[in-house]
């Protein structure tokens, strides 16, 4: 695969800062602009950023220059963590001069020409591109990440889903801080403390796992036909989002074959071995306390969902738990894997 | 109201903390005695206790004698927060040898003949404790408190059940540490964490809830009849337990009903208003970010459930967020209460 | 003591608040006026604060109309919780037509005219008023509290530098997060973490305890003659400033003479009975593992430093802890004994 | 250099976790043997250890059976992790019979024979093993590490001790959780709260210091001569611990003159370029609000020690506040760093 100059929008923030992480030493892409929407543009990025991360800041991206963002950016790809009013402005834009974007924000989720992808989910959703190009006139495009947890209960459900069918979803969120961003969630919010509402987030979550665990039948997407509640809650993690999913499955599968599906799971990244992708999208755990945030959400560095006890549930049929980290699986590398998924299909010119 | 002498078993713990700071003062209850089931029997209470709780440890207690737990203990009332071992032993003893005991364990809670009881809820089952003495020969009693988060799940459903029925429950806690008593969490465990699993505990919420919102038909307890399913998980709070719930209610009442519901509902507790009721048992809040721990656990002295976030649910009928402080309404303060409503109606004897 | 009229300056805020929770139903002060420096003026108090303190907003507060700061407010005194420039603007201003402002911002503390104080610690500095009206031409008053850390400080040094002298101190702070108002602290940076910097402490903390621990010679302001070293760090604490303490102290007193001179400290705060003083100004603990905040912050409400581990320091001579509650002893409450120290002296007029 | 076998004496602890995850894959040493005090001997290592790290468990560790610790280990290295009554027992059993033992408790520390070892430091105490044999007749032998914060204090102190000679130290710890092991310390007395003690904490790091920043005389070890005070609390972070310390350095050198002593130190793990050293063993920060656990800790795997904010201190001469991992630099991997060190030296036998 030959290298494509990438460009992070919005890259001083802690989702920018994900994807310079993500994006040192990647095989296929190289980081040729970091932009920012504010007063910062001109400055020198380590200058002016607070890394939010342990280890270092990458010392070549240190040394770079911000950018304001602009439409004739140097690079094919852009990976877009800026802002809601930014991305309205720019994402646009910026597909229209034949930039490929991969955006983070719910701005062109629902739209009905754009790829709302989780890679091993919904692969064949990129097909809308084709609608989207021609209707927009646009000779790059706009792919979109989900909502951190709405990714969560996606990847998890996704083989049940297919091998079973879902009806009916009720599921809890306990989500970390580090997906408000930074400064994000006040301390005196966090410390001590459960806030049982976060901003717009159970609607997104159910309408975003809808049209991930649907199809696109060609011309159009068509949802997935479930009823789906959730309860969003924001709690003392720094990373990683938990969530209890209690499921009506059609059969009523047992555990064994809720866990057996879930463990067979494998997706387009996993048999294009793309570099981000890993092993196993769904990790399937027998002991009676995982998984943990702080024990489980590195695994796979961050790409795979961690799920454990999968059991009854005397109310819905099926209950269990999902792990996913909500800034790499749920943002920067959920974005990252699923520009190589395009890359690899040939959806970013050869 | 005359006094009467009160024992608290297994003072120095943490719910054995909670009776003493809401016993200090009472004025129907008098301190007589502290026991502990350990080597600190024959000590000074004040040197062998770490105080667990904001405020200085009451300085009458402080100067108590602790005793080891025995049959003849010098007190009509014995409020129990026994470790499981002991309280098998010991807690049916009492009450055989004419105390009545309200405890906190699980030991005796399903049992056929002992009231599992919250003062508002099912007061009536009471009356199971004429076929207890007869059955078992006792000239004492025991009275049990449920587990902290069915308790919590219990008291704000009352109502709904009551008004309307409830044909299904899908429940998620959030609980506290303090939850575990002391040493209890490891803070290796709640730090930057969640923990999903809390030993029996999504069983006793299931079968506890179905006691406390069922009835005594005069011979036997029935249970409601409702499919009911917890995800019970540990998180980093120190007091209060927030659930999310999830019901589907016979007749598919508004929000707006079932704000009332609960708003206009009140016990006996109120209408005979006993020292310790708080004088609404369900607070709802209009906020659509409460209730949070930090701010309203102590909702009337930690007494009331507070509510808040009521509304449609797209996959059961009706959602909404309870917190009860778990270790007052949760453990010490409800068992208070049902002490003080047997009291008032007569069933502590004259 | 006739009621006076008082102002909240600054009364959404977190120290604004604090000041409505200690005013409501004192049996002095009145709150006539809640201003505020932005675009909520002219809206209900209720509707726009969102309440950061466990117990409800009192409710007459709520239904208060919030107004813009202007030198013409309805009050007597005013209690300043402004941000800086709010400050700068403003506080002399209302000085300056007649009102007595007592500050939480470092604007005025190190004027050479204007009283820096604790009540219990240097209650005649209040006398430099006289200058401070002459020399200004006003006929109210700016009187100022210092910075947390330095008020928790000097509380608990101001009895041994009165009996012995201090020759040099070093002092590490573990401050609370909401020493930073709302929102403050980020919660990433409080989570699993210590920041070893805030901005400015060290130096208030250093200048500030010299005019605390100095005198007022009739005409200006001496500062104590000792060498000061701070060392400030943010903790995952919500309140309560633990500061550890090395002092070498004239004559090498042992730590009995210590904690006797701590533990026998009273101030005029305790001589006149003032409503909001503590009745001892000093807890000193015998406990090897106290204060700590969760323990020991709500101390006499949350107005009596709490000392602890006052032992032998084998490179200073003597060493203790400390702990204070920061937006009471360190903010808000001192305000208030402050302003109840002049009203009781005659210093805000008959 | 060959492989050497080694056991892990207590490796189902914390510690012992630590010592597994630092040597699988090691270059020089190969583990033979896990041992373990209680019940679990004979049980596969996988089975009974709950894992309190991110990442998995070492696969071929998992499959290891316990042993209990005996004196006949297969294995010429012993890294210990053995709680103190057990240390007691086996370190010297195990070094009578030819094992080289590692030690992190404190039982041998300050044993006149017994080098406190940090391999930066005090390489030459290393000698003091030839009187240790000859005179207690051992083949092999014992070295210990220090205390996880006396080791974060003389490690950044040692090139001051140096370069200038210490006169007098002030030292406060902000210590994290996992130095108190599993289950350590109660989440009760973690959340929102400080504990200003830690069972003979200070004492260790007054004396252990001087021992550290001593010499080994070629007869005896003789003790750095400072005044040395420690304050030692206990904070809300799961691994790092953070010191303030303020320092009275000979001929008052500037902080210019300390961060480049700091910057330049380099001990003979660098000259040798053991597996385990740090490249640089004290990392200077300029940033003006770092070091902090959450972001630094892991700094060159751990190993090194993060020293920031360097200043003048208007007490004592120079201050600043330095972080070092404890369990990886305070524990296990100073341990591997001193058994490295000694097989390159050639002190384990050829």
């Amino acid at each position: 695969m030959r290298k494509r100059k990438v460009a992070i929008l919005g890259a001083t923030g802690t989702v920018g800062q994900r994807f310079i992480g993500l994006l040192a030493g990647h095989p296929w892409f190289e980081i040729s602009a970091l932009t920012t929407s504010d007063s910062k543009a001109g400055k020198r990025y380590g200058d002016v950023t607070p890394w939010h991360w342990a280890g270092e800041m990458p010392a070549a991206v240190a040394d770079m220059t911000l950018e304001a963002t602009t439409a004739d950016l140097d690079a094919e790809v852009c990976f877009s963590a800026l802002p809601s009013e930014a991305a309205e402005r720019w994402e646009a834009e910026l597909a229209k001069t034949g930039h490929h974007v991969f955006s983070n924000v719910k701005t062109h989720r629902m739209d009905d020409d754009v790829p709302l992808l989780i890679a091993e989910v919904n692969p064949n959703h990129m097909h809308a591109l084709d609608v989207q190009r021609r209707k927009r006139g646009w000779s790059g495009s706009i792919v979109t990440n989900g909502n951190c947890s709405a990714i969560g209960f996606a990847l998890a459900a996704a083989p049940l889903q297919k091998s079973f069918g879902i009806e009916r979803a009720v599921v809890t969120t306990m989500q970390a801080i580090s997906g408000a961003g930074y400064p994000g969630v006040a301390s005196l919010d966090a410390l001590d403390n459960v806030v049982p509402f976060i901003s717009e987030e159970e609607e997104k979550m159910e309408s975003e796992s809808k049209k991930f665990l649907g199809r696109w039948d060609g011309k159009r997407f068509v949802d997935a036909e479930f009823s789906f509640s959730a309860h969003c809650n924001r709690v003392s993690v720094r990373d990683g989002h938990t969530e209890t999913v209690s499921l009506t499955l059609r059969g009523s599968p047992s555990p064994e074959a809720v866990k057996n599906a879930m463990r067979e799971f494998r997706g387009r990244p996993q048999e294009l071995r793309l570099p981000t992708a890993p092993e196993r999208p769904i990790h399937v755990r027998e002991d009676r306390d995982r998984p943990q945030p702080v024990l489980d959400r590195d695994t796979e560095r961050g790409m795979a969902a961690v799920v454990g006890r999968v059991r009854e549930d005397p109310a819905m049929g099926i209950k269990y738990v999902v792990l996913t980290h909500n800034t790499i699986r749920g943002a920067a590398g959920a974005s990252v894997l699923n520009a190589e998924l395009l890359a690899a299909e040939g959806c970013l010119g050869s």
